[in-house]
Formats: C-alpha cells, structure tokens, sequence
C-alpha cells in the first residue's frame, strides 16, 4: 500500500509510525506489530517500524506519520510516498530463542540475526531476549567471530591505506575514566593514526561519544572521517552512526535498557569496532576490582580471549589489566569529564594527577607497541607530548575538524554540594552505586548533568569539607539524586569519633 | 508537575503518554523513560508509563496526551489535573538480574517485580529479560509458590461462599483445543460452580477468552462477575482485567511478544488464576507430544510439580496426560473455534467428534471428583447432559448474562482453499506451525481469522479433495499465510504414488 508520508516531531525513542485505523485495518497490522516501509525513489531505503494506531482525525487514511527516530534513518520529505507492507515475524526469533535453549548458533544464524537488528525487524523485547541469552550461555569463541564478521558485514569499513593504524578501548564500568581523549590527542601528536569509533555508555555515566558530542558533532559519514581523519590524523566519532557498526549500536542501545553487557557482546562490540577502522595495533584497558565489570580472576581470562581474537585477526592486541578499584578522575558525567581532560591537556592548568597518570600509562604501551618509543620509554614520551602543550594542539585541532568548539562547555542548571559531617577518610567509593547516581541526575543525555567527586579513597577529611557535588538539568532528578546518595552511600567514610 | 490531561484516540500497544518538548525538559524525563502519573482526586489512581516527547504544537506544555491503554487502566476525564513526577529505574531491575545470575529470590523481591509489573513501572524489554531468567534458571518450588502469592496479593480475590467450585485448566499448545466452554457449560448444568477465569492466548492462536469475547463481553468488574455466577453457576471471562490477576496478564502480554512461556510462570500463571477465584476441586489437561508444550516426560514432572502446589495450597487437585499429538477438533482461531463449539452443543448438530470425546473425558473427571458422579461414571453422565441440550442452554444462559448473543459470530472477509493434488493420506499435523500459521493470519486479535483442518492424521484423501481453509481479514495478512503454508508444510501427507 502506497501512503503519503508526514513528518511529526514526535520522538517516542525508537522508530515508530502512526497510522489511521481504518488503513492498519487495511494492511492487517496491529497496534506494536511491525511493518516494513520503503520509499520510491531511485535508490529506496527500506527499514522495519512498529505501528502506533489512532483514530482521531489528524492522520489521514492516505497518510503515514513518522517519528523523528525514523527520520534520523532514512531520509524522507513530507508528503512523499512511501510504500507500506505487514512484516511477518522475523525468523531470526527462532534463533534467539535456539540460544535462549543452550545451542550454538551457526554462521547464517547469527548473520540472520544481526541483519534483522540492522534493519529494526527485533523489537526491543526480542533483542533483549538476545542479550539475555548471550549473558546466560555465552557464545563460544567460534560464535563470537561469527557475531564479530556479521557485525562488520552488517556495516561499512574504513580504509585509510596508512601504516600505523591504532586504537584503544576500555571495557568499560569505572566512572570517570575518560582517558581515550587524552591517549588519541597524545599519540595522534606523535604521528600515529587513531580513529577513534566509540560507543555511547552502556551502564556507566558516559562514553568518549557522549564527551566529545558536548563540544563537537560525532556523527559524520565514511566521506568526512576520511576527510577529518587525513587533516588531523584522528577523530573521536559514533561508530553506530557513520554505518561502521550499526548492529552494535542497537545491541548496546537495548543493553542500555536492561542494564546488561553480556561478556560475548563486549568482546564483539570492541573487536568490531577496531576492525571496522582497519587498527593493527590495539590496546584493551581491562580494569579489574570489587565494584568494576570485572574480578581480577575474570579480568585474567577476558585478557586471554582478546588475545586469541587479536591473534585470529592477525593484529598486534595488548590488554592491560589496570586498578579498577574506585571511580577515576574528578568529574562523571559528559561536560564534568571534558572539563577535567581540558585541564589534563593544558599546561596551564592542573587536572587530576590519577586520570593523567593512567593515560600516560597507555600512552606509552602504544607508543611502544607501533615502536615509537623504546621498550620501557613509552611513558616519558608521552608526558612530554603532553607537557609541551603538543597534545592539546592536536585536541584542539581534531574537535576543530569535527566541526567544534571548547567554549561550547556548559555547567548545569542546578547543583548541590555535599560535606562531611565529621572528620574523617574515604575507605571505599562503589563504582556500580557512582554510576547509578550519576545516570539519576540525568547524563550521559543531559550532558551537563553528572557528578564531581572532591576526594578519592585514602582521602582525609575535615568536618565541612565538600566531597561531593551533584549537578542536574531538572529539580527533580537533583531530587532523586540526593534521595539515592542518602539511602545508598556511594562513598564509605571512616569517622574518626 | 500538574498538567491537564489531554485523551488521544491513539494506540501504541502499551501504555504511553505523549509530552511537550519543555515540559519533559522540565521533568527532566527523555524519550522512552518513565513517569508517574497520578490523578487528583478523593481516590487518586497512581501508574506508571513511557513518554513520547512532541515540539508540534498540538500538545502545549500544560498538558499530557494521553493514549486509549492508559485510559483502558485508569478513568480520566479530557481536562483532568494529572500529578506527573519523574520515576526512577525501579529496584526490582536488580532483582531480575540477581535470577539472571541464578541466585534465589526472597518473598520481598518477588513481591518487588510483580507490584512494578502491575504499576507499570517495568518495561517490556525488562519484563522480557524476567521472562528469560525465569525460562534459563527456572524457579524453586519455594520461589513459585511466593510468585503465586505475589500474583494473588497483587489483585482481588472472589469470594463465593459456595462448597463445590471446581476448575479446570489446560498448559495450552494444542490449536483448537478449546474444551472449556464445553466442560464448563456441562459442569455448571450438572450443579457445579465454574468460575472460569481465563488469559488470552500466549503462543496459540486462541484463547478461551479469545473466544468468548468474539460473542460476549469478558471484562466485568468483581460486583458484576459475582452476579453472573449467582445467576448462572459459571462465567468465562479474563482474570487480568476484572483485577484478579493482573500481574499474570502483563507477563502473559511479554510472553506473547517474545513467544516464550516458561514453566515457572505456566505454574504460578495457572495457580494463581485457579486460586483467585477460590476453587477447591482443580483439573489440570497437560497434552503431551512431539510438537505440544511438553514431553511424555515433561509431562510426568510437570504433574508431580502441579500436585506438589495442589497439595501446599490445600486444593483436590488432579492432573490428566492427554495426547497432543496433533490440533483437536477443525475450527483454530476465536470465531471458528466457537462455531465447532456450538455444533458441539447443540444437539441438532453435529461437531468435531475428537474434540466432544475429550471434553466429555475431561468433564467426567471433574464429575466423578467432586462426587457429582460415581467413579467410572463420569463421562457417560457428562455425555447425557450434553445430548440433552442441557449443556446448550447453559451456554446460552452464559452468554447472556456476559453481554452476549450467538448472533454476534461473523466469518472473515477472505479465505483460501487449500486442494491435496494426489491421493494420499495425512501423516502429521505439527501443532507449532499450525500456530504460527494461524497467528500470521491475524488471530487472536482478528477474531474471525483463523484455519479450518478438514482432516486429522490418519486420514485418507483424494485427489482435489480440500485439506484446509484458510481465513484472514486482511489481504496481505491471507497472502502471507499462503506463502508460510507452503514453505513450512505444517500438514505432512504420503502420496500414494
């Protein structure tokens, strides 16, 4: 069925039309079941959509309105005609639920399932029933390549042709721990090439997308990385979005929703993006700890995963396995971690020593690694990099290309300070409890919003003193932040009396 | 926040709400997160619910849209103040994940998930994700018996006072299978009390309640239903929605939409239903086969499992292993499962004998264990109530006092016949594909859509001789379903040559 299209600034999160109930009738779909849509054009994009029905006089029987997420993915005008049909049930579904029963999955199995996520045939519902069975069974190594080429093959590669492509990722889980700005700026200074394709977070406050979008547009096309990348020798960009990853993206988008990164899926989400900028060298941040995604033990034995990964796709992988004991870092939360990273790359300024150290730290492994520096010298190459206002530079650069600016750094609408009723020290920080309070207080959405912690562990405090401020966009999620910070004590302080 | 409730004739599956792009702003909720909204008044009705975000101007910032499933669940008047509050990720996310990770569950975090599954604070995705943990791990006798609690604790109970109130129930899976309306009309002519409480259909294509509904009203409030049974002995109608378990229809809703249904949940889903209306004598149908539900085997411990509850809860309880081994009676789908029924019924008529002979089994043992019939005797007694009419005219008093008129039935708009080009015999009918098929034609929710199996396994056939109609309302939807038939052959035949 051919209908017009009219296009609502209407945003319910995920793609979503709306058609007048005589015309569902028509094509036989029900409110939340799926049809597929595809515009008449020259080259016609087609994708899948759940359907919200109405009967109030505003959508027309001819008409088809489209959400704002459907417009973000294919481009349509109003009033141009789209063609409408009902989506059966995608048999990717009897493969999720194959996994969900403890088999394996083959080849054309997992691929099935990628590309019905790609083109929004899952619901959320289904694609978290994927998650919970990757999380439950695992994938073997052999499913987990699988995952890895569907992914890939699901989106675009970019081919630069340069020698020392490179790259490096954190697992995620500790707040703060924004070093990725700091590494890519340091050894982008030194000559190596870094593209840099990140996720958004997942469970934690903020990814290196969701920072670098508070002052730069991450969201460009194969054409302009390339363009970006050949000026600056980097970028810090959604990999989703530029059609790198697309599959990962939506998997991480309905991680998000549950609260769950299933180990399978955290080894395909990294490995694919590595893969899809062609990286030859990669470095994993693998920090370990009680509140961290992983135990020392778990941390040993993903260490030993990736490298037989690295070894599968002939490329020169390093883990580290680094403290992940507490939060790192001042700020959490977008804006809050740029501001800290900005102070770390400006010589004038003093940022934090811990979040400074560690990104000198990995740094130097590259450095090493692609034998810019000695064996052993990686670190004191890097901090001079740093020091000599080099690193900056090429920040400052690179947020130029992507289209940025660092005076575009906006503080919050409202905050509220937290002191120490007694003296005291900090005996532990829960890097699960921080997270969860900094997601309440709004961010990583609400760039502004987020949380600055004053103190680290070890700290000794006095009556009065600050250790903590809490920043939001609204009064309520300020509310419901305090509310939270009182009932779960992110912050374990030893009183002296 | 107070806002002025604005009703839209508009259908999105699930609860939502629709607000200005300022007013979220304000609330600082973002698409696809969750608010409370609360009517004011002297008994304020408090849910919860997603939002949609608008900058159209149709919606100004003092108010919030309101969609037809919210209206279904909570009386709002066009103008009415709305207390609308930002929700915060409800607790009981951390206790799905705790089963996720196989851990036991305590009484206080079962009664956690239902109570946010009933106020609509749990999304689908994260009620999904309970469904998969309880699928992966399983409950402990101990944990379903403090879901059945929860599931009761979290409705209404109907209180009857009367001695013989006596149920039956069957795990589902079979298509066509629809005994209840006949065992219930023979059982209340024969002086029992059967509140038939019902869900609709999970993975089938019908449930009783689908199929009541097609000609009678299956929504009363308790005051109405106790008035039915009073005048009729019996009622057949939906749990979740008089509020007798309506934590059970929202898990039964996400089962749907990820097609899976754990046995945990069958358990406490039909426990809990059976209990809400106070029965004492509880006959449970478990159709056993190579594409039913269960295994022989399955079969035998989900017995023991049913009788272990029936003997905690203080119930006569019995179960009964029926062959599932292909659909019962011709009809599938809620209008041409009725019509098989009433030929059933109505002396003057001939039905489906395999589906007669099977309730007319299941309706003796109901006899014979409330005494109503010496042992033995059951089903002969059941067959004279039958072949007198008595059984009939319980029907139609049913349906009378439910609103209802046998006028009602309407056949589909379209059909297809479908021819056996040789001669041959029926070797299997595979019960799985026969719902798939059946769903894809629209049913349940296409009340008069549907399949009509001509033959049962064993039949002989001949050339051109019609195998199966197959009905639809819709032409895409008929046209899909031809297309499934043919590449899955749910009706295997041996040709004779």
């Amino acid at each position: 069925m051919k209908l017009k299209a009219k296009l609502l600034k209407w945003s319910a999160g995920i793609p979503v039309v709306m058609l007048n109930k005589n015309t569902a009738g028509k094509i036989g779909v029900h409110a939340l079941e799926r049809i597929s849509i595809k515009t008449i054009s020259k080259h016609p994009k087609e994708m899948s959509t759940i359907v919200d029905i109405t009967s109030d006089r505003e959508i027309k029987e001819n008409e088809i309105a489209i959400s704002t997420e459907i417009q973000k993915r294919i481009e349509i005008r109003n009033g141009q005609k789209i063609d409408v049909n009902f989506a059966q049930i995608p048999q990717s579904l009897t493969f999720i639920k194959k996994k969900l029963n403890k088999k394996q999955l083959s080849e054309k199995e997992i691929n099935e399932i990628v590309k019905d996520i790609v083109n929004n045939s899952l619901s959320d519902a289904e694609i978290a029933l994927f998650v919970s069975a990757m999380y439950e069974h695992g994938l073997t190594m052999k499913e987990t390549i699988f995952l890895i080429n569907s992914i890939l093959k699901s989106g675009n590669k970019l081919k630069l042709g340069k020698k020392f492509i490179t790259d490096k990722h954190s697992i995620g889980g500790i707040p703060g721990n924004r070093t990725t700005p700091l590494v890519v700026s340091i050894c982008a200074a030194a000559g190596l090439t870094m593209p840099k394709n990140s996720s958004r977070a997942i469970t934690s406050a903020a990814g290196t997308a969701d920072v670098i979008e508070t002052i730069a547009k991450v969201e460009f096309s194969i054409d302009e990385l390339k363009k970006i990348i050949k000026k600056t020798n980097a970028c810090m960009v959604l990999g989703g979005y530029i059609g790198l990853v697309p599959a990962d993206s939506e998997i991480i988008r309905v991680e998000k929703m549950v609260g769950t990164d299933p180990e399978a899926q955290l080894l395909a989400s990294i490995m694919s993006k590595k893969l899809a900028v062609g990286s030859k060298y990669i470095l994993i941040d693998i920090p370990y700890g009680k509140t961290a995604k992983v135990s020392r033990k778990k941390a040993i034995d993903l260490k030993k995963k990736f490298e037989y990964l690295g070894n599968h796709y002939k490329k020169k992988l390093k883990c580290v396995l680094t403290d992940g004991s507490q939060p790192i870092g001042n700020g959490i939360g977008p804006v809050l971690e740029l501001i800290d990273i900005i102070k770390i790359l400006d010589p004038k300024e003093n940022g934090p020593k811990d979040l400074e150290k560690k990104s000198l730290f990995l740094s130097g492994e590259i450095l090493e690694m692609t034998g810019k520096a000695k064996k052993g010298n990686g670190s004191e190459m890097a901090r001079k990099i740093l020091y000599s206002g080099k690193a900056f530079k090429k920040f400052k650069q690179i947020i130029a290309a992507q289209e940025g600016n660092l005076k575009r750094i906006k503080k919050a609408k409202f905050k509220k300070d937290i002191f120490v009723k007694k003296d005291g020290k900090i005996i532990e920080i829960d890097n699960i409890k921080i997270n969860s309070l900094a997601r309440i207080t709004g961010c990583p959405i609400d760039k502004s919003a987020g949380l600055y912690l004053h103190h680290h562990v070890g700290n000794k405090l006095n009556k009065g003193e600050k250790i903590l401020t809490i920043y939001s966009e609204s009064k309520s999620r300020l509310g419901q932040a305090i509310k939270f910070y009182k009932e779960k004590k992110p912050i374990k302080i030893k009183y002296f009396y």
